[in-house]
Parts: structure tokens; C-alpha cells; sequence
């Protein structure tokens, strides 16, 4: 940590932030600056919550050298971790899988169909929303337990493990009970309860990064489960929130390598969602695996035009189809 | 609602989408315009959801009239609501409320202190947290229930009515027991059970807006806990995210007279967690009430450089009494 | 300047590091930290430019506590600076000003009306655009020229000093030859050849924040005009771009309490334009006098509803009247 | 056009609006909805100035159908545009090109070094900055002249057209004389008087989103260029400014498969300055080609560390020639 003083910082102002950081058991060593004093925090091995001194007289500004997470950090884990899902191997140097299938559950006929087109075309994980956030109340929020029964069935038909959203600690277990894998939807990626409740699960979890979550809260909320004890962690890009209202979301493609630069976990990405729109979604798919996804989520649904959620962004089984014949020279361009 | 159909929409499809409009019940006009042809959709008594049409062939955008929101909007219920709080009376004509207290309950003590200080200065309602959500997990989290009885404790003494957060559905009831005025963090604008579960506790609950919602999500969050039968709601601008960090968030003022138009529902400013800034707290409370607000929540303790969370921000003491002194000539002003 | 090495930075990387600096003629002091070392650069007397360092091996971070202005910092200059444009002090411990008048100039008949309006509602400074930049070329670019001269009449007949947009580098001569106070729209704040023909021009400036510029590349465009000479520039405070498209802009008014922390130059706020929407004009232009504006500008138009630009956003003079009624009272608050 | 009236807004008022329509020689359809009446316009044929309507007594919102562009426009050409500079075609089904070069011109012996490097391994244009448009006034601004004339023997020696950078209208003359591709800055994309100079001028340009442009403004900027009729506009996607400061901008991928729909034009991604970090620029200068850019800009020198600017994301040569390397199976994936 590093404390930059005012420019009118009085001696005994330097020295009472120096004589706080010692009371905190920490050393400190001063750097007087061409302008103004630097005081720099030594001793400390993680991350100084600074309330006690940001706020003495003559601070200007506190500067963290730590970061708030440490378990999730490739610092301190370099080697990249594999989840496995089911019987599907993800991340490290794996071959990138492909989770496919609706927004959401909507009928016996429509998940069964799906999943027995996505699997044919050669996807490795069906995905299939039971509990739906909406913006707001009066729209369809999806079929809950029904919804998770069917989903778990249409896996066992066709081997696929499951993906599905968890939204409240309390319904961690009944979802837990019939999927492989937990989404932790965008909006819930600070819900912290829900975080340490699947972190006490054990199960893989499956965290989307929040809409306006910088990489920093992004992986420490992804601390929040490995910190209960459970390191089967999968991060996913789905789009942040900016300015711009031309795509659903802006697809924050770097923040893939970078994050393999700052953390050992898997991370896929999810082109449905952040863009919103069926013609985006080929193209930004292939471009994630460039990037280095670990794998993709990709909405299919058999009659878009019909889909009681998303249908804009989700592709038909055949364009599925037509985006998995893609993908096979792209493994081999990278070398899977 | 209105469809815009693509510059080369051919005549079928234009065909083919009114045929899908009256398949939902409502009527179709279309309005061939100069570069393209338009498709308005009448009949429909509230928000449609478009999944069904927006995906057809030839379907360039669809464009919403409704809104996500109806009970808490101006239009559905024009005269302003008042929301009591104790023995507070919040929104309408009522002169704006002061709501003070530290942004963690950390010791008998300290909130005692602060009660007392705040009382005295002219506070209307005392705030503190007791569960606490923290980007990262190595941070205090909150006293919990033990802060819960001590703020309720210092609000008896003082006989200032509570205010506190709750994170998660299950804790509703025993954050009940002991608050007057429930609060939902910015984080969780979005968890929808939790805000179905205020929904159905009755209990009056103060609505922060989330860091990246929009206002109409931010309505359309209220919404669901007027939908389940409590129109006890006061919402509040507390900073959005914005690409400058020079603040903590930008407190986004326009939003308490624009809201204002939308809604009949009470909205208060928190210029603490906003701006990060002690120096800021007093001129951007001030502005927050001239610009409309019906009342405004400061983050008072009796030593910011102690504090455990948010030092920077809270005014001590003295500064509060100060900021007070300021509010009586503009309430003079403001007419109250 | 602190540069943070890498956790697994290596000796030899930090010895490179440390030569670097004091190649630059600088000091280095290194700070053994719990999880990694950084180095202090002292000796600096200003912003250094990071490149020779950042990029050397090992380095993680490079962290800046010197800014990249100085004339318009508070803490090179502490006492407030007054601007005078006209006969008109801006700044200071005056009272706020108040520019009014058209978003562009219209006609002869239109400019006059509009000044002899705001001139006897009481308005300080006249405002119409000459030059308009526009987002599309098939729009109303202003009356150029005949519009600065019909400008420069109205504010001559009614005895206002006049403000006005300049575009270009190759036209602050034409520019400044009819008005008092030259306007950088936020499109060109970080027009550079523009910013420094003003600086050399010596006359008085309006520059307009940029809609994505943080507060330190305002302050260090401002740098710009101030390096060629010329102390005379009012900032103003025009709203930026978020995710929220409610309002066309969003109006940061915490800005004008920090950068008067930060700059010793006036402020100035624009409602108008950070709005987009007439009804939110009063009550933000309010706001910001309450935040702490050194002055408002307001857009009024006698017809708004036959404006050629910005109509939804302009007063009636009707308007404008009754605003500056409801800012005596608030004068007498602010003690002026 | 649309018009959305309020909800109560009164058959007077409706009647109003659609008087005010029919003033401007366009036909008006009343659209009685079930919350509200909406007003199609219908007649026009292209961008319709809204100012005369929006801002009538009980409009709700306006809502344009049409587009503030047109020349740039897919719907009016609908085969892809080719702009060839020097020798090079950029665009349509052509091979993506590759840009390479320092982010400045700083010496003949640097620009003559990087010329020879980034042609040996590949490249098809060289870029160097002469004109350095920076932050502050006090960091440095580029060789000027001398630079135009550097880079330029350098081309001729190496037999690559040049791009560089234009910051005025007044300096468009000498760098179309020593330039291949006149290149407009991101912080100059709403710079009209440049745009339209540059539209007389008749010369290539590469011009860049701005930091907070949206889309829409984007495509409106390019058409003031093809307005002045100057067809060679080859647009570039550089990096969008958002809440996320962990790489120097957030590039927008998606916008490249987007803006394909929406404009015949060649797309071109800066992966260097997007990002800002070396270890990004590799993997997203692929993921942009993969998106379907047709071409990229890389930042490459000889010794990044002793770079007078933009040194942490520059390429060195060697690692400019792995990309190529990397480039040439990609090239054979997508087919070329």
C-alpha cells in the first residue's frame, strides 16, 4: 500500500500517518517526492483495508498494491486449473467445449428436441434456464422445479451434463440436486450469500461476470466460493454495460487473456448475451476461442420466433449446426 | 409497440409479422414509410413481449411504447405517495428527512455515540449496517444479528426509527424484528427473491438503485415489491458507474426530478456512498435537495480514521452538525 | 512516480528497473512489500513520462502521483482566479452569472427577441451558435459569419457581452473579433491545434468538458490553453456519457465541488445540455448553483417548438423569467 | 419517424401534433394504443430534423426510424467498398491487411529500422506518428514535418505506403503530400471542419472511433466524408472508454461483424492502442480477424522501452514477426 500525501502535507501530518501504520503492525517508509510526500506500507501480507488511514489529515490518496483476492490469483496457483463437469473436462490446455441449448425451458417437447439437436450437432454440455431473472414482474419467469426436472432429463437422455441458474442460497440444494453445473447469473455476481452457499456446496459453478464488474470485483467475487473450499470455479465473459446500445452488451473479448494472465480458473464466454443478436453470435463465438475461451455458451433454440425468452439472440439447431461445422477447422488452426 | 422492418422487407414478411401480431390478440397498422415500413401494434393493455415477433424474417427492431413497469409509474397513480417510516412521513409535500449513521455497526459504543450525536443535531432516522457486502472476502463483514440489536437499542434510546440493509430473503424476518425501514443495497437491485420476500413482509423498504441500472430497471425492480402487495417502497440514487474514477460513483442527480415525473414514489440521495468524498458529502446533500429529493442518508461516525468501512466518506460529528446548521436556511428557502 | 513490480519479479529485473530511473536523472527507492517490491521515483519536479520504465521486465504497474497539469492546479495557484468577460467578473467569491439565449442563431428577428428577453428577465452573458457541429452533415450547420454578426448586434443593443462557439483553428480570428467569451464544445476539447490558437489568442475561454473526459484530461486540456499564455478559461460542467440514455447526458455536478479542490479556474454548469430535457432545467440549473457554479448556461429560444436545433431542451422566455425569480431567493441563501 | 404522445395527453393536443407534421409536407398516422396514441410519420425520405414536433404539448418521445447516414450506408450500396491505397486493396474479399509501425516517428534511424523489420516479416502498410495528439501540453508532441518526411523516405526505401495521422484541417495539404492514408484520430472524430476537408481533399482516410462514439455517430462521422465526395473511407475500430480501466480501452469486437451489416466500408481493429498491454495485442489482432476486420494496425519498435510514447503496448520486432508467423495458417483458416 502507498500513501500520497497533499501537496501542503505538514510534518506532523506525514507523521501521524506514519505513527498509524504502525499501530496496525505494519512498517513504513517515506518517500519524499519532487512535489509531495510518498509513504510507502511494508509488512503487510495481503490485502490493508485503509479506512484507518485514508482519512487522516494531509492523505490525498491511498494506492493498493495487493489486490482484494488471493486464492483465485495465478500468483498464487500458477499452474491453469481444470473443472470437471460431469464427465467433460474444462480449461488448462483442454480442447474448448461448446454448452448449448434455450434461454429457457419451456416444455418437455422443446428441451427434448433441442438437446437431442445440439448433442447430434456435438455439443458437450446442454444448458436451459428453470429459474429466469427479469427485469420485470409481469413476464414469464420461467417453470422452477418442472424446469430442472426436464433439464436433468433431457441430459440423462443424451449424456449431456447439465448447466443451469441458481438465483437464492436457499435454492442451492434442489438445483444442485439436478444439474452438473450452477450458473450464477450477472445480476447475482455480488449477491454474496448465494456465493458462499455454493461455495459450501462444492459443486462447479459456472460465475458470469456483472454487467458493471470490473476484472478486480470479478474475481474477488469468484474468491467468495474458493474461500468456502471449493476451487471448481468457471468465470464467464458475457458482456459488459457501456454507452454504447447498438449490441445487448459490449462482449469484452480482452478481458479473456488478461484474466489468464491474472488468475489459474477456466474461463468461457458467452456471445448470446452479449450481443443479443442471431448474426453476432457466429462470429463472436469463434473470436472468443481465438482469444483463449476455455469454451462457449451459445443459446439455441428450435423455434426462435416462437421462444418465450431471448429468442433474438438464440440460433436455430441448424445455424448450431452450421457454427459447429466452423468450429472444427478453428480446433485444428489451434491446435485441438 | 412498433416494428420496424428492414429496407429490403419483402412483402411477405411484412405479411407474415402482421399475421404474428394478431396470433397474440392485437391488431396490426402498418405505415409504410419513406425509406421502409413500419408496423404499429395496437390493442395491448400493458408491456408485450416482443420474443415472438422480433425475430422474424425482415424484422429490423422493435420498439417498446409500454413500460416494465406500471404500479409504482406517475401515470397509473399521479399524486406523490408518502411512506411512514415510525413516526416519519417521507415523500409528498413533507419537508425532506435526514437519515444519519455510520455505514457499519461496530461496537455498542460507537453506535450509542453516534445516536446520540445525530438526535441531537437534528437527525430524522439512524442508520447502520449490520450485515455488510464487500467486494472481496478477507474484509469485516457486519456484525450481523448482534449489530442488528445494537442499532435497534440506540434507536430506542434515541427514539430514532432504524434503518439497516438486508442482503438475503432469509434474513428478511429477522432484519424485520429489528429495523423500521429495510434497505437494499445497490448490489442487489436485482435479486429478485429478495425483493419478492420484502414484497410479501409489508415492511417498508428503501430501494438503492443498482451501480449500472438504468431507470427504468431501477422502476422495474420496485415494481416487483409493489407487485406483491407493499407500496411501502422509497427508492434511492446513491452514483452510478461511470467511466470516471475521480469519484467513488457519479451521483446522478437528474434522476430525483426525472423520477419524479415517472413515479409517485418517494426517492431520497446518499451523496456518501456516491461521491467516496467527505468534502463532498455537504454541497452534493444540498444540491440533492434542491434538485427534489425527499430526503437524504449521510454516513456519520464519531471517528472516521477508526472507522472499519468507509472512513473516507463519513462526516464526524461536528462536520454533520454543521451540514444541519446549513439545511435549516435552505429549508426556508425549499419553502418548508 | 511508484513503480510495482511483479510477485515474481527476479533481483536482476529490479536492479534494471532502479538503473532506468536514475538514468532519467531521478531517484529510485525501492520498497520491499509482503507480496512484492515497489520502487519510488523522487526527484521529479513534475509529471514524468513513464515509458522508458514502464515496459522493462518485471514491472507490473506504473502508478503517477504527479498530474499532467500544473497552471491550473489549485495547488501551484491556491487563491481562486476571476475571469472578466465584458464587464462581467466569473469566479471567485462573485455572484454566479447567468448565459442565456438560443442553442443556435436563427435570424435576426429571433436573436434580438431572445435577448431582449433574458437581458430584461436578467440575464449576465448572451449565448447563440454561429458555427454548429452537428452529428450528421444533412442537418442545420448554423449561419456562420452572418450569424456571429447578428450576435454580436443583439449583444451590443441590449449591452450583454456574448458567447459563442469556435469550431476550428482558422477561425478564432473571425470568432473573437464579435464575441467576448469563445466556446470549445465538448466534441473538441482534445483539439488540440484549436485549444492552443486560443491560448495564444489571449481571449477569454468557455471550454466544455468532453462527454467521455475525465476530470484529469479536462483539467490538463485546460493545461493546454494556459501553457500559450493565456489564463482567461472558465471550465463548464456539460454532463457525460453513461449507460443511462433517460436523460441525454449525465449532468456530474460532483464535479464542480472537486475541481474547485482541484483548479483554481471558474465553473461553470449547462443543465441545458447535460439534460436534454426542458423540465429538468430548472431544477439542476438550481442544483448546480447550490454545488457551487461560478454561473449556469441556459438555452432559450422564444419558439422552442420551431427551433432548428436543441428545441426539447430550450426554454420559453417565459421560462427563463420565472427561473430567474426562483434564483433571487437562492442568491440570498448563498449569501450574495 | 414515430411520435409517442403521453398518456394523457388530449385529443387537442394529438390533433396539434399532427397538424405540425403535415406543415412539413409529411403524411401523419394516429396509432391509438392500449396505454397511449402513437403518431407514425410517414412521407419522408431520409433523416427527419424532429426539433419542430418533439417539443409540441403532450409528446412523449421521438422516435427515428431513418438513419443520420446514408452514403455509408449498406441499404443504399449493398456490395462492399474497396479503398485502394497505394497498391494495397483494402476491403471486400480481399486478404486483411496488416499495418505496422511506431506509435512515432522519433528518428531516422528508428523509423528506417522498423520499416525494415515490419516489411521483412510481412507487413502490407507502414504507420508513424508526426503530428502526437497528448494528453497534457507537456509530454512530447511528435517530429511535425520532419517526421511526414522521415516516414515517407522510409516507405519509398521499403516500397510500403504510409498512413499517419492529421490533426487540422490547415495540415491536411502537407500530410496528403508525404501520406499514402490520412489518418483521423479517435479524440478527432466529431472534428467536422476536419472531416470535411478531408472529404475535398479526395485522399484515403483511416478514421477511428471515438473513445464514447456510438455506433450511429460513427457511420454519421464517415458520411461527412463521403458528403465532400471523397469515397475512400476506411473505418477502425480502437477501443471504446468504459467503467473497466484494467486495459486502456475496451475493445469492441462486435462492432466489426455489426458495422459490416450496417456499411459497405472496410473495418479495419487497432488491438495496440485498445488494449495498451503488449501480451493482449497477439491474441486480440486474431480474434479481430477472425470477427471479420480487414485488417489490423499494430504498434511495433524496435526498443520499446526507450519509446517516447505508447512503449508498454508496442510490439519489438521480434514479436511482430511471431504474429505474422501466427497470421499465415490463420489467413489459411479464413480462407484467403
Amino acid at each position: 500500500m502507498l500513501i500520497v500525501m497533499g501537496y501542503q502535507a505538514r510534518k506532523e501530518e506525514i507523521a501521524a500517518v506514519i505513527k498509524a501504520i504502525e499501530c496496525m503492525g505494519l512498517r513504513a517508509e517515506p518517500i519524499p517526492g519532487g512535489e509531495r510526500t510518498a509513504i510507502g506500507v511494508l509488512g503487510n501480507t495481503g490485502y490493508v483495508d485503509d479506512s484507518t488511514v485514508r482519512d487522516l489529515p494531509g492523505v490525498q490518496e491511498v494506492i493498493h498494491v495487493s489486490k482484494p483476492y488471493k486464492l483465485v490469483s495465478r500468483a498464487f496457483h500458477p499452474e491453469c486449473s481444470v473443472v470437471t463437469v460431469g464427465n467433460v473436462r474444462i480449461g488448462s490446455g483442454e480442447r474448448p467445449v461448446v454448452t448449448a441449448g434455450p434461454c429457457a425451458v419451456e416444455s418437455e417437447e422443446q428441451i427434448m428436441r433441442t438437446a437431442r439437436a445440439v448433442k447430434k450437432a456435438g455439443a458437450d454440455l446442454l444448458r436451459g434456464g428453470a429459474f429466469k431473472p427479469r427485469t420485470g414482474p409481469h413476464t414469464f419467469q420461467g417453470l422452477k422445479e418442472e424446469g430442472l426436472k426436464l433439464l436433468a432429463a433431457a441430459g440423462r437422455e443424451t449424456g449431456l451434463a447439465v448447466v443451469t441458474e441458481v438465483m437464492s442460497p436457499e435454492t442451492v440444494g434442489i438445483v444442485a440436486e439436478h444439474a452438473d453445473l450452477l450458473q450464477v447469473g450477472a445480476r447475482n455476481m455480488q449477491n454474496f450469500d448465494l456465493l458462499k452457499e455454493l461455495g459450501r456446496s462444492g459443486k462447479p459453478v459456472l460465475l458470469k461476470r456483472g454487467m458493471c464488474a470490473t476484472i478486480e470485483e470479478f474475481l474477488a467475487a469468484a474468491e467468495y466460493i474458493l474461500a468456502e473450499g471449493n476451487p471448481n470455479v468457471i468465470l464467464c465473459e458475457r458482456g459488459i454495460r457501456t454507452f454504447d446500445t447498438a449490441t445487448r452488451n459490449t462482449l469484452d473479448l480482452s478481458a479473456i487473456p488478461l484474466i489468464k494472465e491474472l488468475s489459474h480458473l477456466p474461463i468461457m464466454a458467452d456471445p448470446s448475451h452479449a450481443t443479443g443478436k442471431r448474426s453476432l453470435v457466429r462470429p463472436m463465438a469463434k473470436a472468443a476461442l481465438v482469444a483463449g475461451a476455455d469454451g462457449i455458451l451459445v443459446e439455441v433454440h428450435p423455434e426462435p420466433e416462437k421462444a418465450l425468452s431471448d429468442g433474438p439472440q438464440s440460433l436455430t439447431c441448424e445455424d448450431f449446426e452450421a457454427l459447429m461445422n466452423e468450429l472444427k477447422p478453428l480446433y485444428n488452426y489451434l491446435g485441438f
